[in-house]
């Protein structure tokens, strides 16, 4: 398979459904959430009271859940909308930001990783490494400071957790266990502007409302997310004129820029 | 009356005023609100604990309900901030996000409207039809997807409610049953960015301050607002740039630019 | 000694720590904070949960409490987070967002100067004014309509307080009592912005987790935001632009134009 196309139609498809990404998210970027689903083609809705989260998901074609700023109440609305995601056969996406900083994050991915059925789980390496068990240390919620193997980890841990694991950083690692994608996309101004994790989250959630497959589909996400971060670098002086760019890249980019420019590799 | 200049009138009256606007809103666009507030001229305040709502209302000029992310706290409060306002002559603006969406967005804006005097009634068109009770279909918390007169579902429901209706789109429709408006100025790249429809509400808020007709200061406002979309759209490349000529043309409008430029007709 | 040079060197030896700043804040401002925190040289951590503070306070440089949008879960992770905060002697920066404009921010904002051991306490005039017993009188969050000697505010209250004092406005007045410094970098700009407040307060905990001098630092910190936003004013067409460009000049701020820049004067 040509990955670059594959990752090209999947996200025309994505367009074309304008899927609803239900967010239960923190309150630090759930703007840049909202936005960037709409400059990629998708429509946002952040709903987090317990009384409509049935409801809310119900409607919807992924359900995103990060745990940026999580807090019982969140947590309780979490597993709600993911119950009645899995019953419904909607895809749920798990954010564990921060996970590694605190044992409150670290349990609460864990429990919500035990309760739910989900369908990617998507981090950085430090927070994927601290959930497969690895030797991480992760200080704040963005380091990568994470040794061993990055691929094995992801690979291990899709096996033992029967989730699509992606890792990133500035090569992204995609693996269901069976199958392992790399993602070259990306630009390194992405790491100075706060949000970048999560609103990667939000565009596989997009991706991954395709139900056609998880894994290549969150690894055509982050190749287009990455695509639009490279074309958003080309004329930023910093990192906020850079976000800027960033969101008006994800809005114009290309069905086909990403046939020839996305980096998707099968290993 | 000419109703570009007395949209101009209006909103340079509320320049003078520099009314606080308090908010109680969701927390997905409430920095759009703050910053939208301060380059139309008004000054905002985001509060919503509700040991300080008959205290912060107190003191604002109007008063701006969002319940794009409600929740049963929010909900108490807006309850004691809008009775508040209702005993001190307080104008309040009710923003029904996402109703139609769920039950629970649903019966919570009809209860706000049944226990508090609202002056104004701001939704698009899904949100407004929902509550009126026409046949209408809402996605997520920002369809359009309304059939039937858009004009006579805000004249009946401006009549059965007491409020001034808003129906935000393409044009806008204001009615308080008696008086019509439509507004013209606008642009369709704020489809393209979350929270306009909140920015919307608050210029409404700023607006409605001034205590002189709420339907056309309601009507001025979106014209405002509009017209700095308009402005905002000339030099944008996307969506995100966009949004950040929008903030910087609301600071810029001129009195006389409005004057000339408002497209507000009475029907 | 140079105060130019002594606020470079402060600047400098942050970024070289790359300290963790762990905020408890308003859900208005929290996004703008994270990323300035960013573009000074620091990782931010929002995190509010009283299930997770004292583990994420231990890992932390320094803590800032910022009552925006206080709620009492908030102020009881306050509470949390502050006393844990000081049994390790990790630095407490309070900024008393909207002390004054009610009875609730201005007793919980005095409450927490009471229970916790604060470094820095940073607030407009009006916010200063109110808790330190003056006559003054505080519209909204934003108002700086205080008269009397501003200085004398500070000195007074922070030998009663035992704080670091911070007054900011059009210069900023720092004090803890045995020495004041003034600072007069900054733009007039940084009004129309919502948020740049707290995000000088960011900037105040990334300076004072170094635990030198927390005076100084604090003067530093503000003459180092302060400069960014002149630098930022340069290019800026309106306030969003404006803000914009004072992310991108934070991060692109140069140690050699903090030491022939930065204007903190020592009274």
């Amino acid at each position: 398979m040509d990955m670059a196309r594959e990752t090209a139609r999947l996200f025309d498809r994505m367009r074309e459904r304008r899927p609803l990404v239900h967010h239960i998210t923190n309150y630090v970027t759930v703007n840049d959430c909202a936005n960037i689903a709409i400059c990629a083609g998708a429509a946002p809705v952040m709903a987090d009271a317990i009384e409509e989260m049935e409801d809310m998901v119900a409607i919807a074609g992924a359900l995103v859940l990060n745990i940026g700023t999580l807090n019982e109440r969140l947590v309780a609305s979490m597993l709600r909308a993911g119950e009645r995601a899995n019953e419904l056969g909607i895809p749920v996406v798990l954010d564990p930001v921060g996970a590694g900083a605190t044992p409150y994050r670290t349990e609460t991915a864990r429990m919500l990783l035990d309760r739910l059925e989900v369908s990617v789980l998507k981090g950085n390496a430090g927070e994927v490494a601290t959930l497969a068990g690895s030797e991480a240390k992760v200080v704040g919620v963005d380091s990568h400071g994470v040794s061993g193997d990055l691929l094995s980890i992801c690979e291990d841990f899709a096996v033992r957790s029967g989730c699509t694991v992606a890792m990133t950083g500035p090569r992204d690692f995609i693996s269901d266990g069976a199958r392992s994608f790399i993602v070259e996309n990306g630009h390194g101004m992405m790491e100075k502007v706060s949000g970048t994790g999560c609103m990667a989250s939000t565009v596989v959630g997009a991706l991954v409302s395709g139900k056609e497959d998880a894994t290549v589909e969150t690894a055509a996400a982050l190749a287009a997310f990455g695509l639009a971060g490279e074309h958003g670098a080309r004329e930023a002086g910093g990192p906020m004129s850079f976000k800027t760019a960033l969101f008006d890249a994800m809005d114009g980019l290309k069905v086909t820029e990403l046939a020839s420019e996305a980096r998707v590799t099968r290993l």
